[in-house]
């Protein structure tokens, strides 16, 4: 008998998304672990307790988690939840520390190790671990479908007997994971669709899509490429002169999609409550960011809200749990591949390593210590 | 001056269409009417009072129908809005005569020649005034759009680093043209379309949009294709058959959508609770009959309802009037187009000649009596 994993059922209540899939559940069984899958924790993403058990796993309670070596989560555990936890146990889930510094001491005093997935560094081998990229894929493709339902007129050019219906322009802000995904999507709905982003490496990523990549390109324009591929955030000049040609494009737009993150810090500002009174009554701004402080002035967090010039501003909360049962599936290979690697095939067991690169990367707490250099400064002790 | 035209606000508070566009106005105008539009008549549809002025129109107030002789409307008029009509009113709308005789027998007694838009006879000449095309073409659109928000994955495929989500099964019921545009919707969202219908030529028209068609392709099938171009309704057997079929395809899909109509009579029953029982939970089913009693067992109109098994049913109604904008600019054009066959351009009046093919088609009522045979035994007197 090899050691045990515990997928819990998430205990916040707007969370459907599940940290194991049968297909990953077999997996595990098949290296030797013992699964067990809280009662109906797939239920919100259409995986049924049968379903678990057909891979190998038992159905358990809430309580099991107390013979946990791994626990698999979507959400950082709650400080109720990490009481039931023995030490030691090793956590994985998208932990949203920056923020949340006392739950993270908290994890700490609880003794368990914390394995932090947004950090999993962007490099080749560690791409099919990458929640990020695999959840904010489908919220981009998301925030097109939800645009596309607030939105009036229809996307597509219809050339009809009655006349010719214009394709929507879409405008898309910030092209990462998210943001390619929503012009490839809008492209497939026949949007016209134009985007922009910080870094110039974009815009030939955006133009590969067909949708045209609006920028100020200037010196800083083209030195802002980071080498982790993420967007640092701009100075003010920068951001002022953009703002000027975006608030002059986004008047002539239909939807826009605001997908601007930087880590650990406040999303930026991208579209002011100007432009958003600038642009045409019955256009739809869908805030992916709304959730880090919003991309967009006047965005309200899980709400559809109407500025007073009849501009819809979206801004559902987690986008990826309104495709669970897709984001399930990803989530928990991305979970699985990482843990993976730290498998001794022989043993059966986990063996963590604090000096192997991913390891080094994601681990938050452990030994009832903060370890990641990021969250050094944060006082464990009560 | 010439004659008056009236455009109301909607009094039915679920309708934001209107019957005249800017562009329609401008036209109207041109041909020498006078045009009073109702405050914020447009403003469901995201046209101002201010659009219709710029075209030459003026605002006035729902009084004003007195003064019109001709009235351009969404819905039927209602017996308080005939009241303020003077006899000889001619009234553009989509009357939805069938099971509601007694409402088109008070349209007689008001005295007002009632075309019934929905009446015009799918001919060459007519399609720019075909108003069940126009707006079956954006419900089409929007069925799949209120599919893919209400489905709990993602339509196309996606190939990822973390492993690739597989296509949504898309199955369109009925390939008119509601069902049509379905198709081409769900195929331009990368789903795997199948279709059918009781008509052999949809065949070849959904293969051409890149679908595959299901059906018990027997000898009746071979026969049913009517030359009007809707579809008859078939006999018990040959329902039996299909419904077999289609049960056997339909459990295996995770979207459907049903687009079957017969033109004064109830929708036809193409998904039963059985069939509904044996699809997987998370899929989803829109049924755009719901209005005329339905296709799919279960369905409830105006709501999302979830069967037992944790099938969702999408009973939206008036769907063409979710995307508002394109509808109204279309519909428009349809009572435009038809509008303009009737007018004298020397005497700039409407000459209504009930020998007239088109007139034929669609006078309902005409100097106070019931003019159209499918009503004839309908009495006027209350």
């Amino acid at each position: 008998m090899g050691q045990n994993i515990f997928v819990p059922r998430e205990v916040d209540a707007t969370e459907p998304r599940v940290a194991a899939s049968p297909e990953t559940v077999k997996r595990l069984v098949g290296l030797g672990f013992s699964v067990v899958v809280e009662k109906d924790a797939g239920a919100a993403s259409r995986i049924l307790d049968g379903d678990y058990v057909g891979a190998g796993a038992t159905i358990g309670k809430a309580g099991d988690a107390a013979k946990a070596d791994v626990v698999l989560k979507v959400r950082r555990p709650s400080e109720s939840e990490l009481k039931t936890y023995k030490p030691g146990t090793i956590v994985l889930a998208a932990m949203d520390p920056y923020g949340h510094e006392s739950s993270v001491a908290a994890m700490a005093r609880a003794g368990v190790s914390a394995f932090c997935m947004e950090f999993m560094p962007r490099i080749t081998r560690a791409q099919s671990m990458d929640i990020l990229s695999s959840q904010a894929n489908l919220a981009g493709y998301q925030a097109v479908i939800d645009a596309a339902a607030e939105y009036d007129r229809a996307l597509p050019m219809m050339m009809t007997a009655a006349g010719t219906v214009p394709a929507a322009k879409v405008f898309v802000m910030g092209a990462g994971v998210a943001g390619l995904q929503a012009i490839a999507t809008a492209r497939r709905l026949g949007a016209i669709v134009t985007a922009t982003d910080v870094r110039p490496a974009a815009k030939e990523q955006v133009a590969s899509l067909g949708a045209k990549f609006i920028a100020v390109e200037d010196e800083e324009f083209k030195a802002a490429e980071t080498a982790g591929g993420y967007a640092k955030e701009m100075s003010k000049e920068y951001q002022a002169k953009q703002a000027a040609l975006i608030a002059e494009h986004i008047a002539k737009q239909d939807i826009v999609i605001t997908t601007a993150l930087i880590p650990g810090r406040p999303a930026p500002r991208l579209v002011s409550s100007a432009m958003v009174a600038a642009m045409k009554a019955g256009s739809v701004i869908v805030d992916l960011a709304v959730e880090r402080g919003g991309n967009v002035e006047g965005a309200v967090p899980g709400q559809v809200v109407s500025s007073e010039n009849g501009v819809k501003i979206v801004g559902h909360l987690n986008v990826p749990g309104r495709v669970s049962a897709s984001a399930s599936l990803l989530y928990a290979k991305n979970l699985y591949a990482f843990l993976e690697t730290m498998v001794d095939k022989e043993a059966k067991t986990v063996v963590l390593n604090p000096e192997e690169e991913l390891v080094k990367a994601t681990l938050l707490t452990h030994g009832g210590k903060i370890v990641h250099p990021a969250f050094a400064s944060v006082e464990v002790e009560e």
